[in-house]
């Protein structure tokens, strides 16, 4: 079974964690996020990335969800010492040890698929990772924060602002001239059927989906999403937001309903929000009804293994 | 008074801080050694520059003499982990901070000049302390370990090989077409005196005098310098095995000769080498002997202190 997964970050990991433990011998090919990566301190930060290496490697700090475990601050506070901005994004010693590595790659004329390929070599994540694109595509907020509209990364945005500061705009920035990075195609065209995990509909799968090339693949598979909102609010991080920026409603029905029809075959919304199974904006889109909280791996693992069962079900 | 320092690395640094004990009211610029430079993981480190600047700004290793002090590893017992080479340099996660900002400043298209002025501001060296050049001069050794000669970096031979393979030459690659950075030629002109500390007389000291102009500036000026070798061995470091790869024997007297009456207006030496007072090779130079182990700062801050005497007897 060949299943491609388009992830972003904690719930993107989260969920294959539980797709690992349900489907173990699946082949499994994950598209990473990476309009959220952000130059910081001449260092290439790739967090989506990340986050799925350390989840899927055993490395991640579970308390947060994103960085590496047993963390310490060493560098970062001497590079305050020196002045070095910026100061409003948390990175640990051990974490500066794979963006090191990855930059000295990149530097070294490595694109960034080849760069994440050695890096998971050490994770052995169980599924192969490959970054959306090896352009550059990034995600960019515009704001208005009273001097009028200005246009901010969107870790800006997302870490320095706390996403407190209305999004007028999110821009997928350099998505129209980027290609997929190498077997992004291969591995969606090849798939059985392709899996939206619970991750931001319009930072995470949005900005994947953004790249050209990559939504008419993905289209043409059979496709089941996860909702990532739960009784009209997102599990964890801001997904309300973003979707305000982008003018859905923060309700599972409406953000199937943004994928839509074209895109999704199958959509899992939780329990609470089982009047979404007969919605007018899901027409054409097979709904269920099941727990979504990823409280723990067994949780996780049953949310996998039902969507594995209806993109089965849906791909006959 | 002002007073211009071509220094090395730990046997600079220490006299440096004796320096500033005797003449608190000099203006003092050191011209630091970059033949060192090495970029590891990606980020360039100055073990010269660095090692001046922690030992006069509070921040030095006291047992060893350079790195940090209350260094920890995490990073580079991390990047082990992803496999990155090298191995044999050991890097401390406060000493990579410094590389990471320095490297972030070269990236954005500071000269090292600039960065290393930026990265001061922190330490508060009570010296100007400027690289030699802001082009890349790199050391090189050429070596024959049994399949024939080949040329490894300085660090590789000094730091991995320990220096016990014998060294045929010793290149300072890239100087012929390296000019001195800003500021470099105008402090040596504007000195009253110049001092050679009990550096590395071929890798350190020597490296900076292979910059162009930079010798013949020196030569213009008065120049007291001070033996590194003691009763015919190095005090610290591995001299010996520098000054054999260019036919210098381990005296005080043949590195004075070495240096000429050319460059050296006075030597000190060591009470034991008192007799090279009398030296032929060091005819023309006056040959002071006084204690010269530099085992506290009051020990240094004495030698600063003849040295500067010597300086300004000779400079009447």
């Amino acid at each position: 079974m060949r299943i491609t997964v388009l992830a972003g970050g904690v719930g993107g990991a989260r969920f294959l964690r539980g797709l690992l433990a349900a489907a173990p011998d699946a082949e499994i090919t994950v598209i990473g996020n990476t309009g959220d990566d952000i130059t910081l301190f001449g260092l290439h930060v790739s967090p989506d990335l990340d986050t799925v290496m350390y989840t899927l490697g055993g490395g991640i700090s579970e308390d947060q969800g994103w960085g590496r475990d047993r963390e310490t601050f060493t560098v970062l506070h001497e590079l305050a010492a020196y002045g070095c901005e910026p100061d409003w994004f948390s990175l640990g010693d051990r974490d500066f040890a794979t963006h090191i590595a990855r930059t000295a790659m990149l530097t070294a004329g490595l694109p960034l698929s080849a760069a994440t390929s050695a890096l998971s070599e050490r994770w052995q994540p169980g599924v192969t990772l490959l970054p959306m694109s090896d352009d550059t595509i990034e995600t960019h907020v515009v704001i208005d924060d009273g001097a009028g509209p200005r246009t901010v990364h969107f870790q800006e945005w997302w870490v320095r602002l706390h996403a407190a500061v209305p999004a007028r705009r999110i821009i997928a920035a350099g998505a129209q001239d980027a290609t997929p990075a190498p077997g992004v195609l291969a591995a969606i065209t090849a798939a059985d059927f392709v899996l939206l995990p619970p991750s931001n509909p319009v930072v995470s799968v949005g900005i994947i989906l953004s790249v050209p090339g990559i939504a008419a693949a993905v289209r043409a598979k059979t496709v089941v999403g996860i909702s990532p909102i739960i009784g009209g609010a997102p599990v964890r991080g801001m997904a309300d937001a973003c979707l305000a920026a982008i003018g859905v409603p923060t309700t599972a029905a409406a953000v199937g309903g943004h994928y839509g029809a074209d895109l999704l075959d199958g959509w899992l919304v939780d329990e609470k929000d089982a009047d979404a199974v007969a919605a007018p904006e899901l027409a054409g889109i097979t709904v269920r009804a099941i727990p979504l909280y990823m409280t723990d791996l067994q949780a996780s693992a049953e949310i996998a293994r039902a969507a594995v069962a209806l993109a089965q079900e849906l791909g006959q």
